[in-house]
């Protein structure tokens, strides 16, 4: 699809039909969502998928029972690996050998940097892997809408009950779930006029950081 | 640009040609990026953008000296807000009116949720802010790439160095910088083979989460 249909073809939707996605299909859409770009290309995303009944309702459980969790035909664990060295040293050999770096010196010297970001706080290492992980979760959805195939991002979890229930280790940040699914006929999600977004002129600061005190939603948006 | 070409054609670019970027097409890239989803659609993301020189030679003295910087036409600090309150009130006021919620009293609860979430410990607000904000800068980047935009997310930067240079609030968190430019005739990020990508048989996990010990990158890629 045009990437301008796309923008505005896709929603968030809640209500899916029982159509089974091909294990094909989400093939491609995970496929495409690791052409994202990250920090060093380190790509500290990890997809759990579920699509058995019973994971899904284990899911919803640690998802304050949010239905869509179940009824989506897939539903995924959007996870980022919180130490930077993890995949480091592959990444770095790529890098050498297709002449991104100009020796093996300048390869230790890349090491280095991630080495030190590896001690950076908790905190820092958190928002560290939810921002390259969250630009992959991004194209997995526009990838999974090319395909026909609706989403629904979602942050209201648990996490350490969502830890716990699906045995992720202390060093994977949970950073969403997404549900996979085609939308239902009629869904209101995509009926509906969609939700207003704030304009460009309140979120846009030419030249200085000048945020506007007043939320000023658009009257009507496509 | 059909979605799954616009897909491989985004590369980050480091080199840049000296043509301007109309404020037409800034203006319809921004207008994408608002269209991303976000928790609640509580859309906490800014965009501080600088184009003249003086701003953008200082933007690059917080930013490790990187030269793309100071030569891409523009360069974008991507803020996020780590208040989910900040636009709540109008963003349920605009659900009401669409029928996404059924009363004023649903209105009210959600409103405590949200209340709930601004007294989130400081990391936990910090990766709220940075999932959403992240999901719309993905979506620029492909907004840009689509109107012939190159663009280059990063984040080696001095986050107390740019909230002082450029006097941005405590409450908002840097999540990235991006610079936006048409790619100079011949950029070597264009035209060399893209970075390798983690396969998706070792970053997908069906029903169950079992990481690879190992990192294998694919020996090509597109």
């Amino acid at each position: 699809m045009e990437f301008d249909d796309l923008l505005h073809a896709r929603r968030s939707v809640h209500e899916y039909s029982d159509e089974t996605i091909p294990e094909s299909t989400l093939e491609s859409i995970f496929e495409a969502a690791t052409l994202a770009p990250s920090g060093y290309n380190l790509q500290p995303w990890e997809f759990l998928v579920l699509r058995d009944d019973e994971r899904k309702s284990t899911l919803k459980e640690v998802a304050n029972g949010q239905d869509h969790v179940e009824t989506a035909d897939t539903a995924v664990v959007v996870l980022g690996h919180t130490d930077p060295m993890a995949h480091a040293e592959s990444v770095f050999d790529d890098w050498l050998a297709k002449d991104y770096l100009p020796s093996e010196e300048v390869r230790e010297a890349l090491l280095g940097n991630v080495e030190g970001m590896s001690e950076m706080p908790e905190s820092d290492r958190r928002t560290w892997t939810t921002r390259s992980t969250a630009l992959a979760a991004m194209t997995l959805m526009y990838a999974a809408r090319d395909h026909g195939v609706a989403s629904c991002p979602m942050e209201g979890f648990g996490a350490d009950a969502l830890t716990e229930a699906f045995d992720i280790p202390d060093e994977y940040e949970p950073v969403m779930l997404i549900t996979l699914g085609y939308a239902a006929e009629g869904a209101a999600d995509v009926e509906n006029e969609r939700k207003a977004r704030r304009p460009v002129e309140e979120i846009v600061h030419y030249g200085e950081f000048d945020p506007s005190e007043e939320t000023t939603l658009g009257a009507a948006d496509d």
